[in-house]
């Protein structure tokens, strides 16, 4: 019989993250009853809305369970089937939680082609960092041709997406990212017009040089100081997709310094979970497969080796140090 | 000749505003041209959004100018008329300014009908502010029957009639306002479901006790320490219309404590500027007016007596020192 190794929430952080909040595990694998299917995942998604589930309390999403699963993305192939619909060898992603191997009813998993779409890119631009900047773009900033849109954590899975769909419709594309590297990819590889390093310049000075008309639209996924930076330059009936805070998960929230931005420039502001929009994914998936497969949307991975190697990768992506999407091979 | 007493902006302010930054000036009053009118203002209005305009820089509006008549909007009588669709004893409002006559060409004037409603009502209920409640509550909110609305500087111009069409749209209307007198006022007299009061109570706590269902819709004059009282109570898909942020007018701006709360109950926060919606004024005067008439929505003046005095009124307003709408009987 099989070994499945999977990693657990052991315990609930208080403040950063550390990896003995985690424990890996080992079970044998279930017989599969009539109608699931066995799945031996390759991929793992790392993402930053993981750290809220680790909270206790009160969110958009059940908080993960302590001896549990952690939740995650997975992308994977089929190994036994007892379900009609699918077939040993088939690509599925889904979410299968941090472990080798998954048992699945099928229902929440989706068949890709893999044909000129790699495996992992279903967890990133083509999966639900792709969806949520193009829900996010398109549906709450509603970006239109000619204007200018800033995205924090622009080297990221979501960023990266936001800014070329962004210069895909034809707007100006400024970014923000730590570090000279991240910004020199961000401008040259993914072909942002510009792109501020929050580690090495003043945020707000450099916005100003690189906004010369302002900013319209501001997709966040940072908060704090950064976002204190944008807001003086946003431009009168700007909108905010708010997809992330994560200077803020860590420890106590970041305020907003100066909420009269919001009145004086009759700012939109507007929180969103991309699984809650779930008539849009098929539309965006379309859009986000065709431009990968043609090049037109480009994507970088950190890929850490094994299992056991996720929460110090997870750790990792929370303050940072990936380059891209976060993925575990697993 | 006519002599014309006017209020004019002395000095810009550094903090609260003092009366010192005001200068009382008489002039003759000019002869009408051609298709001017001269009004004679018996009543001025003192509103929030005035600080705003003392300051210099960027905002929605231009700044007041120094040595200039403060702006302000005026309710009155036409005592001389050389335009033709205006004639002695028509009673109009406009923005007429702190002065005690006005000439205007009547393109800013609206004549009204004061049979029903008394003229000063078209200052408050029946004017701007009344507009600014309808505005918020039914374009930024979206307010619908069964939700529950939240409205601080409940018993003000703009949130006591913010509460009382929230009560006549069938939905739970909650105040927050500064004072056992004010809050008895806006449940007995104006018929809220509850209210808070601010300076008597912890705002969260009494909060959670009066919206056991939580807050769907937040009308926010006042920030601060209410907004962040009142954000942990929103419900998800929660609408904030940004109205005024009168507790920071005077000082360094008031943070957004925790900003998490927009993303984790995915609430939208929305600017707005009664001016810029144009278009929804005809309906909103037209269903304020009945409202009023027929007695639906109540409302309170302070009446400060002559023109002198509007500047201590001025600062008496930005204190929480008025209870409804600040007037000057000029």
């Amino acid at each position: 019989m099989a070994i499945n190794r999977r990693i657990v929430l052991a315990s609930r952080p208080s403040g950063w993250v550390t990896p003995e909040n985690f424990r890996l595990e080992t079970a044998p694998l279930p017989e599969l009853a009539e109608g699931q299917l066995l799945v031996r995942n390759h991929w793992l998604s790392l993402d930053p809305y993981m750290r809220g589930r680790m909270n206790e309390g009160r969110s958009y999403a059940a908080a993960q369970g302590l001896d549990q699963t952690m939740v995650g993305g997975t992308a994977g192939e089929v190994i036994e089937s007892r379900n009609p619909k699918f077939a040993a060898g088939d690509r599925v992603v889904g979410y299968l939680g941090w472990q080798e191997y998954g048992v699945s009813d099928g229902s929440q998993l989706m068949k890709v082609d893999t044909t000129h779409i790699s495996l992992s890119a279903y967890l990133g631009p083509v999966g639900m960092p792709g969806v949520t900047a193009w829900v996010g773009l398109n549906h709450i900033i509603e970006a239109k041709a000619g204007e200018t849109i800033v995205v924090s954590a622009a080297s990221g899975a979501v960023g990266s997406v936001v800014g070329q769909l962004a210069r895909l419709g034809s707007c100006r594309a400024v970014g923000i990212a730590g570090g000279e590297e991240k910004c020199r990819y961000v401008t040259e590889e993914l072909g942002f017009d510009a792109c501020i390093d929050y580690k090495a310049q003043d945020v707000g000075k450099a916005l100003k040089a690189a906004v010369p008309d302002g900013v319209d639209g501001y997709f966040e996924n940072v908060g704090g100081e950064i976002m204190d930076a944008v807001l003086p330059r946003m431009n009168a009936f700007g909108r905010i997709a708010l997809c992330g805070l994560i200077a803020g998960y860590n420890g106590d929230p970041i305020p907003i310094g100066n909420p009269t931005w919001f009145l004086v420039s009759r700012l939109k502001l507007q929180g969103f979970i991309v699984s809650e929009h779930m008539s849009l994914w098929p539309q965006a998936l379309k859009e986000l497969g065709a431009h990968v497969a043609g090049g037109r949307i480009r994507y970088r991975e950190t890929i850490a080796h094994g299992l056991e190697s996720a929460p110090a990768a997870f750790v990792g992506l929370l303050k940072g140090r990936n380059f891209g999407k976060q993925l575990v091979k697993l």
